[in-house]
C-alpha cells in the first residue's frame, strides 16, 4: 500500500458524481488504479472505493475538493487507518484463533492483533507462544454486567479498531454491543438465517441438511441478525454424525472469519443499513 | 443396468448382517459390484444398497434366502422398477421443466416422463414439442379441493412412481400430500431451512445474504419441512438486485432438482424418518 | 437494456482517463450505473466498460467527445450490437446444443441463434423442434478444404457475430480460423492447459486426476491455445470409470459454454492479446 | 478409534470375496461399521477397507482366517499403525507448515510430527515454538548427493512413516525418491498435469487461466507424475496479477496438503499403480 491513496465515499446518488470525483482526484496528481462503485437504487445511495497510485500532499485540501463536488452530508474517508488494530475474544475452541494468530505472526492478516481475551484460559498457552497478551476474564460467579464491564475495560485499554468474536460463546448484552457499534465481528456456525441461536449443528443434523455453512457478520442488538460480511458452505451427507459435522464446520468457520477480517482490514466492507457492500476486487 | 441385480435392504441393526446377506448373494451366483451400507446408530437401523453383476433366476428364491438371514420386519427390495414413471407439475417458470424434458428426450434422465400438468398453459407449447401430453388444469374460479381432485385424477390416470413439482407454485393440501405419500418431490427456491415459505429470494435479498441456494425434498404435510434429498448454493454479492438473484437461483434450482430426480430414479435415495440416506456412488 | 448506453474503451494507459471519460459522459446527460476498468500494467493498457442510464441523441457526437480525451488509436465502442447473432456447429453430442436452444427458445440466452450446422444429422430433429434451420454438412468422402469451404459459405450466408463450436469434433484448419478471427468460441472438454488435444477424459482417467474440468475459449491457430473465457471444475474419484467421467464432464462443459456465450453476448469479454478480460458484474 | 479394528485388503478380484471376508470377521465377534470396496475392472483387482467395532484378541488368528478366503498373494493389513509418524521438509514458505504444526499442536492432524527439516532456517523459530526439533540442512556449497544424504540420514534417525514435502523447493534425485518409496507426499502448486515443473503460477498467469489449483501426490521418479491424492481449485480472473495469484494459491495448497495428510493418516488412501483409491467416508 506504499505510494497509494485510498478514498471511500458514500452519499446520496446524483448525476455526475464519478466525473466530479475523478476530476478532483486528477487535479491532485493521483492516478486511479481501481474504482469500484455501487448505487443502491432502492435507497438512492452512492458508494465508491477508489484506489489511486500517488501520495497526497494535503489530505485536507483533497477532502475539501472532494466535498465540493459531493452532495451535502457525504461521508468521505481518505486513507483510513491502514493497519487496523484488533482484539480477539475466544472461549475454548482454537481453530479460528489459531488461524488468526499464525497469519498475524507471518504478517498476512493485514491487521494488528493486540490481545486475546478468553472467558476460559484454554487458549492462553497458545496465544502466549506468539508473544501476545492473553486476558483470562471468567464469567463464573459474577453478574453478566460485571463480566462484560471487565471485558469492555480491557478492550478499551487497547483502543482497537475492531473486536473479533472468534467463537466467543457468551451472548452479549445490548449494552456491550452498543459500546462497540459497527466494530464487533462475529462468526456464526451456520448458514444464517438458517439455524439462528444455540447449537446450530445439532439443529442442522436433526433437519437432515445436505449442506452446512458459516457466516461472518457485524453484531447488532438482534442476535445473529447483523449485517453479513462473508458466508460459505460445504456439502455433507447422511453419514456425518453430529461430531463429524462440527469438525467439517470448523474448517468453514475459520475460512469465513479470516476472509471477513481481511476484507475489513482492507476497507473493502462498507455498511449499508443492515447489509454490507463488499468490494472484493 | 443389463445383467445386474439391485438389492435394497433396511432393517434393525444386528451383528452379522453383511455376512448373512453376502452369503445369500454368493449362493445365487451374483457377484457384488458395489455395496454401500449405513448404520443409523441413534435409531439402531441398518440400510444397504447392493449392486451385483449377474441375473437372478428366481426373485422369490433370493428374497426368501435374504429374509432368512435378516431380522423380522426387514424391508427388502430386489430390482425395484428400473425405469420409473414420472408426472411433472408446473406453473409458469420453464427452467426446471426444460431441463427435465430435454434430458428425457435424449434419454439421460433415467426415468420416463408421462405427462406434464400446469395450472397455467404457459408451458403447453414447449411440452408438446416433445410429444408429451400437457394437461392444463386451472386453479381459477373453483375450490382448492376441486382443483386438487382434478389433478389427483389426472395423475392417477398415469399411475406414476413419482410426481415432480417443478416450480409448481400452489400450496398443496395435506389431503393431496397424503394421497402421494413419499412420491412427491419438490424444488424449493432457497437453502432450507432458511427462508421457508413465500418469496424466499425477496427474504434473502432483504437479509443481505452472500449465498443463495435451492433444496429438492420430499413433500410432507409440513410445508417445506420434508426430507431433504439434494441442496446446493451459489455466491452472490451486494450488486445482485432481486431480479438477478432470481435468475442466478434458477440455475441452482434446475441443477438440484434434476440431480434429485436422477438419484431417486437410480434407487439411491432411501427415506429414514424425516431424513434421507443418499448413496451417491 | 432499454434506456441504457454501453461504452467500451481500450487504449494506452494514461493519467486522467476516468476523469476525461466521465466528464464527456456527464456532458451528454448520461448517468454512470457501473464502470468497470482494468489496467494491464505489464502492457500499459487501459480497458473500461461503462454502463449508463439514459439514451444518447448522437452516437457520433459522443464518440467525438470521448476520442478527444483519449490517447491516439483508442478503440471505442458505443452500444455494440445488443442482440448478437449466432451460428452453432455440432457433431453428435447434444448436451451443449440442447442448453443453447432451450435458452434461446425461452429468451434467456441474450443472443439470436440463426442456424445449426452439423457434420452428422444426429441433432437435426431436435434443432427443428425449435423452428431453426439445420444444415447437415458431412465431412465424409471429400477434402477437408472442400468440407470447410461449405461450412464457411453456409456461415457467411447468415453473417453471424459469433460461431459457437458446441462440441464440434473436427479440427479446424488455420484458414478456417482466420476467416472468423475472434469470432469462434469453442468448448474444450478439459481444464486447459491440462489434456490438450484428443480424448482428454481418457488422458485424465489414465492420470488418475481427482478433478475434471472444461474450458470455453476463443479459437486461434494453435489448437486449444486461444484466449480462455470461462473454466470450471468438478471433483471426481477413483470410482469414476471413463464413461462416468464423461457424463460428469458434460454437465460442466454445458455450463461453461453457456456462461461464456452469455458473457460475450453482454459485451463483458474483451480480448487482450492471448488473454481475456471478463467484467462479470 | 478405540474398540475398533481396521482391515485393509487388496487382491485379485474373485467371486465371493465380500462373503468370505465378512464371515471371517463375524466369526471373530467383530461388527462391520463401514465397508468400502472398489473393483478395478481393468486390472481385475479388488480393494476393501473395513472398519469394525470390537477388538480382536489375536491378530494372527484373524489374519489366518482372512487369508484362507482370499486369493493367493493378497495383501492384508490389520490395524496399521494408527498414529503415524511424520517428518516435514520445508524451504521458506510458511503456509503449509503453519497449518500442519497448529493442527498437530491441537491434536487434530491424526499424525505425529517428529521433526522439521529446512534447507533454509527461515521457519526454525516458528517450528520451535511448538517444541519440535528443526534441522537446518543447507544445500549451499555442497553436492546434491551430499545434501540429500544428510537429509536421508536425518529422516532415518526418526523412522517416520511418511515424509511431507510442505513446499520443499529442491528437486529430489531418483535415489532420494527410491529411498522413501510410497512414503513421500508432495504439494504441487498447480492443478496437475497442467503446469508441470517450475513456476506454475507464472505459467498459469501467462496462459490467462480462469482457475488455479493445487495437487497433493505421492512422489515418484517422474517429476510431478506420481499418484494424485487430493486436488482442488479456485476461480481467479484477469485482475489477479502474479503475486495475488500466488497468495490465492497458497490457501488451496495448504488445504489440499492437509487434507491429503489426514486421509493418509486414517489409512483411507491406497496406492493402485500410478493412481490412488481414496475411501473418503
Amino acid at each position: 500500500m506504499q505510494n497509494q491513496t485510498l478514498i471511500l465515499v458514500q452519499c446520496k446518488d446524483a448525476v455526475g458524481l464519478v466525473s466530479g470525483l475523478s476530476n478532483s482526484i486528477a487535479k491532485h496528481q493521483l492516478n486511479i488504479i481501481t474504482m469500484r462503485e455501487y448505487v443502491d437504487e432502492e435507497n438512492n445511495k452512492f458508494f465508491v472505493r477508489i484506489l489511486c497510485s500517488g501520495l497526497i500532499t494535503s489530505t485536507e485540501a483533497l477532502l475539501e475538493d472532494l466535498c465540493r463536488v459531493l452532495p451535502q452530508n457525504a461521508k468521505v474517508q481518505i486513507n483510513p487507518t491502514n493497519r487496523k488494530k484488533l482484539v480477539v475474544l475466544v472461549t475454548k475452541e482454537h481453530h479460528c484463533l489459531a488461524d488468526i494468530l499464525t497469519r498475524h505472526y507471518f504478517n498476512t492478516l493485514q491487521g494488528e492483533v493486540q490481545a486475546v481475551i478468553g472467558n476460559y484460559d484454554t487458549l492462553k498457552e497458545f496465544t502466549e507462544k506468539f508473544d501476545l497478551p492473553f486476558h483470562h476474564i471468567s464469567h463464573e460467579n459474577r453478574s453478566k454486567n460485571d463480566f462484560e464491564q471487565e471485558i469492555i475495560n480491557t478492550i478499551n485499554s487497547y483502543s482497537p479498531d475492531y473486536i473479533i468474536l472468534a467463537k466467543f460463546m457468551r451472548i452479549l448484552s445490548p449494552n456491550f454491543v452498543q459500546h462497540f457499534e459497527h466494530r464487533l465481528i462475529n462468526i456464526h456456525h451456520s448458514f444464517l438465517p438458517a439455524f439462528i441461536g444455540a447449537n446450530p449443528y445439532k439443529q442442522a443434523h436433526d433437519r437432515g441438511v445436505k449442506i452446512i455453512g458459516a457466516t461472518a457478520h457485524f453484531v447488532t442488538d438482534d442476535l445473529d441478525e447483523g449485517p453479513i460480511i462473508v458466508q460459505n458452505t460445504k456439502s455433507v451427507d447422511h453419514s456425518y454424525d453430529l461430531s463429524r459435522m462440527k469438525t467439517a464446520g470448523k474448517e468453514i468457520e475459520k475460512a469465513v472469519l479470516t476472509r471477513a477480517i481481511q476484507l475489513v482490514m482492507e476497507d473493502r466492507v462498507i455498511l449499508n443499513g443492515n447489509k454490507t457492500i463488499v468490494f472484493k476486487s
